[in-house]
């Protein structure tokens, strides 16, 4: 298959093309090194790269159809990837809360595309970046990354955006939950959807007395949305809006990407480091030294410092 | 504080220095590498390891108890490492279960000792294999190491112990359970315990099934017991003498004990690459490598490349 003709396919926004190589960045393709390094050569515009996580049942996927939608208003290229931890997009139970994104689905300016976190070692940090360049160099202005609120993914999607959005909604005991983990630290707006319910004064008020206790120089915004009416996602796009320009006038934009960077190249290195200690499994010097930890009073440490002086 | 103390102490069976070393290691101390290394330099005979793992409300506690009991009549010396990924050993809801372990409080021939497994990268990979050199300092002939049953823990368990024991309970959906976390597949030897309750009979028919079906040179047997009346103890020890039987003149035995060794040696390393990495952060190289990612087109592999050059 050619290569060349994929990202040229790519970057002309032709959706087989930007559909194959995220599958082959998904799917940790020998060429993975090859396609990074001419996403990267090719030097696109960086899009502007959106967080959104909640718990299961806020209404994510209903919020992140109405926020294409608002973007898509003022004529900007959207992507969406929308990463989830168990399931494929195409599968189970998913595919019915898909059905809202379908209305772009021939939209030739919106891409949304769904990667498993395969449980990596680092999940979401292995092959997200490289999605992101597929879409950039597709010309996406915006792209939306979309994934569950459990556990790790939250600070790693954080760690992947420029503004990150935690969606809660009334009557799911999402305040307690928002603080215990750690939430609010990562997030630059809140969104509480399903406004409409009883509740959502009650919740929005908990929220806000939580906000007040955080020490942070962004003091993130409270939207009520109701996405399912596509309700409040002019307000949402506008807080995100404000978050921008706070972060470009106080050079938190600029620090964000450059710690993404650096992240990303450690993250590469690190699992370069880490296939190397797995070659030496078959290696007689970590035999040679496990047999004198085991027989000869040397201590571990010391086995460690001789075998990395050998890898070195 | 003197460490050629406590390490004479500990050698001498002292309580109060095992307990302080075995803290000190747990803790992360500075002396972490001196201490292993002034333990692994004594050379003390190794003490047959064997874990004991299984799902909350099995009884793991009190069959530990019944276990202590059951080698003590053998007259050797026993330690217990209690590993909890969530509750120190005095804390909570455990301590009620832990009361039948105080029969050996006053056993100068017993050693016991809870640590939490803090979440660390790695979990009980990082500080156990210490502790458990401690306790063989101390003379402990048999060690057993107690863990909830829950994700990683089991396997963990299995790769630092001689014989593994998965304990089971009736009634408690055990079997699938054990089927789904492959438990299959680590256990040495299975014990039902609560075995005077309905549906010990079903479970045990149910798991000879499973185990009928794993390509396994040991068909790990299973011994029911009744652990809070003391049944069952001596027929655990004997299924456990049976498997080191098997695994000394298979050469299993040897076997697990170099990968174990191969294994902590391959952790400490990567744990001080990773430190070398996080001394990095400051570091001007990895900033201008993210930099030239950023704005010069450069890819994040070729800067993972050059980032481990210089590390060299």
């Amino acid at each position: 298959m050619d290569l060349d003709a994929l990202i040229s396919g790519a970057r002309e926004g032709r959706p087989r093309a930007v559909a194959r190589l995220i599958s082959m960045v998904e799917n940790g393709s020998p060429r993975l090194r090859e396609i990074t390094a001419a996403l990267c050569a090719d030097r696109p515009n960086r899009a502007r790269i959106i967080g959104l996580t909640g718990s299961p049942g806020v209404g994510k996927s209903t919020s992140t159809g109405m926020l294409v939608q608002a973007f898509r208003k003022r004529g900007l290229r959207v992507g969406v990837l929308a990463v989830d931890p168990s399931s494929p997009f195409t599968g189970g139970a998913l595919l019915g809360d898909r059905v809202r994104m379908q209305d772009h689905a021939t939209d030739p300016e919106v891409f949304i595309r769904s990667m498993a976190s395969r449980g990596h070692l680092g999940g979401l940090s292995w092959a997200a970046p490289q999605a992101l360049r597929v879409l950039e160099a597709a010309g996406c202005e915006v792209i939306l990354v979309e994934t569950v609120g459990v556990g790790q993914a939250e600070v790693e999607i954080a760690s992947m955006a420029d503004s990150t959005i935690v969606l809660l909604a009334p009557g799911m005991g999402d305040g307690v939950q928002a603080a215990k983990a750690g939430i609010l630290e990562i997030a630059d707006v809140f969104v509480v959807n399903k406004a409409d319910r009883d509740g959502a004064q009650t919740a929005i008020r908990e929220l806000r007395n939580m906000i007040a206790l955080v020490e942070r120089d962004w003091k993130p915004p409270i939207v009520p949305t109701v996405a399912y009416r596509g309700e409040g996602g002019e307000d949402v796009v506008e807080a995100l809006d404000k978050h921008l320009a706070y972060l470009q006038e106080s050079g938190e934009l600029e620090r964000r990407r450059q710690a993404r960077a650096r992240d990303e190249i450690e993250a590469i290195a690190l699992a370069a480091l880490r296939s190397r200690f797995a070659d030496l499994h078959g290696d007689r010097r970590l035999d040679a030294l496990a047999t004198r930890v085991r027989e000869s009073g040397l201590d571990p440490y010391t086995a460690a410092d001789e075998l990395l002086a050998a890898l070195g």
